[in-house]
């Protein structure tokens, strides 16, 4: 800081620069984030300065945070699962690959230890496997992009500390046969961990029932994100263990805190975004993120036939809130469509498709625009190949 | 989700229940944290939706993250800096730790790498022991609870990745001998990390100064927390590195993001904590930071002087604005003044002394106040002595 400091006014003027830069998610077809729920900002901004890396000082925020595992526990058919509320879903994944790892017992020194993943799983699974120095091993999916179990227990070997199965997969919204995944963990007394970070406030809700939850006796852990499909405000993520022990293996000592003990990847945390969790939470209810969802898949039904209209077909069948289209070298579409016509879409690895997440801040009228513009792109890319 | 969804009002009072339980911050003397300053809660706001964790969509917030990085690098003496806003202290001291890791060439694959700590370091390195998987060796410290440059040395063998110093210690408040560990850093060719999460936005703007950061040429990275002293919003650190490398090697591939690679420990991150300590930072500018600091120092001095006149002295001369004053039986002064008086303190571990940081949110009335009935609490345990 060798600035002097500049007026309230200009400061406005600033913000307003970079806000009129950023993507208004009007035009964003790409995010897993949407604009939070009025209820959730409202509570944020009162907890603004509530710490919960000390939450003995803050026994409101943090009483309110145990009620939204509470919750969260109920609605993954687990009431007394123990956990807390993390910065989102990465960080949620490491702790529970680290509890993993801490559990388990080395039966000798040598070899990597490693964990078994579908091929289909975030890539914060990478940046796990250098952080905590453990060897990700990717298992082959089916044809519907789902995990195959057969090819994940192929992976399994003596220093495997545990699986991970996925429950709405960030590329197709897809969801892992985790039934069979839980009774192959089981069979081998591993943990296994769900990434929910996308379906956990999804397939709860949805009219066609998936079992991915602690309703199957191998699951061990869940990670599920209030700020993504829960409307809360980042950062907000949920960790969930079935046994406390999964959690107390993660025990740091806090000296010159209120507590005695941490259990989380980072220190200090925002105790507004727990505020604006719980208060979303309890102001929805089951009926109000069952009719988020059933709009959101209203939506995504909705585009599948208008993109069918101009011959372009999804490479799944949506499970979730997620399309994948199979477009002409989806890669100049997509550049085009951010260029010339201001729409921000994404494009998956393989197959190559234009990936589109469904998030509550879309309507039909976006859509309606946003396939009217699809359609001339697509047929700018057919005339060209003609 | 099983239940039903309650109305705003009821989620209002549910809230105001909560806000009731939450210490406020005029009784407490514990936290390094405080209240956010009014032009970063406005800012926070402004920005509450913006996803950090997908920088393409929001430009703007992003181009603040890179004015703050810029800026900090001018504050802490190396303009080209390169870092980004981490969650806070902890994350930026694992990210520190684990880019010296990965820059390390493993002379042998047999012992564990170590990283060389004062005793004085931050628990989150325990935490980090346990993440990273390395071993943190804690060398003692000098007579003002300064490491012992010597004391560092001794510990340093072929599998040390790299060392740390502190800059503001947790407990003491104390300033280790940078210089001296800069050259040891450079004499070993090891990489050099400063946990300066508290002292960051302190050191700069005080009288007397203190070489703690990159204009020691050892010195490779910095931590330094807005959400500290720097009156910024909660979740905002910064980690900030002298060479890209040692950032750059802690890269993860992200596909379908519209970036395509992410350095920081979590995916999905707070642009409303950006925009915060961008405007917070260009607010007050370095009069303003030096007024809060100065203000915070004579409170600390008024502190000293009103404890001395009740026969109670300091641990030592307080360096930035943390005192530690030497009382009898501390346990139970801390718990007496927390029951009795609504006044929360923290003490420190060895020697077990009252801890008290004088933040912004402090007031010489609220000094008066806390040292009236800290004299009642004291004589109490005095005549009981008797």
């Amino acid at each position: 800081m060798n600035e002097t400091g500049l007026s309230e006014e200009e400061i406005i003027s600033l913000l307003g620069d970079a806000k009129s830069k950023d993507f208004s998610y009007d035009r964003v077809l790409s995010s897993m984030c949407t604009t939070p729920h009025a209820v959730a900002v409202k509570a944020h901004m009162q907890f603004i300065e509530s710490n919960m890396g000390d939450f003995g000082l803050f026994k409101g925020t943090h009483a309110m945070e145990k009620e939204v595992i509470r919750m969260t526990g109920n609605m993954l058919h687990c009431p007394g699962a123990e956990g807390y509320l993390t910065t989102g879903g990465t960080e949620s994944n490491i702790q529970a690959v680290r509890s993993m790892r801490n559990l388990h017992e080395r039966k000798n020194s040598g070899p990597r230890l490693n964990v078994v993943v579908p091929a289909s799983a975030h890539f914060s699974f990478d940046k796990i496997s250098d952080v905590l120095d453990i060897e990700v091993r990717k298992a082959s999916l089916d044809r519907d992009f789902k995990a195959s179990a057969e090819a994940m227990a192929s992976l399994i070997d003596e220093n495997t500390v545990g699986l991970v199965a996925i429950a709405g997969s960030t590329e197709f919204g897809q969801v892992d046969p985790v039934e069979e995944i839980s009774g192959l963990a089981l069979k081998h007394g591993l943990p296994l961990h769900i990434d929910a970070a996308f379906g956990g406030f999804v397939l709860p809700f949805l009219e066609e029932k998936h079992a991915f939850d602690f309703s199957l006796q191998g699951v061990t852990s869940i990670a599920v994100d209030p700020h993504k499909m829960g409307l809360s405000t980042i950062p907000a993520g949920i960790l969930l263990f079935r046994d406390f022990r999964h959690l107390d293996c993660l025990k740091a000592h806090a000296p010159y805190l209120t507590v005695d003990s941490q259990y989380t990847l980072t220190g200090t945390r925002s105790g507004a975004a727990v505020a604006a969790t719980f208060a979303v939470m309890k102001f929805l209810g089951k009926e109000g993120y069952t009719a988020t969802v059933s709009r959101c898949m209203e939506m995504t039904r909705y585009l599948i036939r208008e993109a069918s209209v101009l011959g372009v077909e999804p490479v799944i069948d949506p499970v979730m809130n997620v399309v994948t289209l199979k477009v002409p070298d989806p890669a100049f579409i997509r550049s085009t469509l951010s260029r010339e016509y201001n729409w921000h879409v994404s494009i998956t690895r393989e197959p190559k498709a234009l990936r589109l997440v469904i998030m509550p801040h879309m309507s039909r009228g976006m859509i309606d625009m946003f396939v009217s513009d699809l359609a001339k792109v697509v047929e700018t890319v057919r005339h060209q190949r003609r």
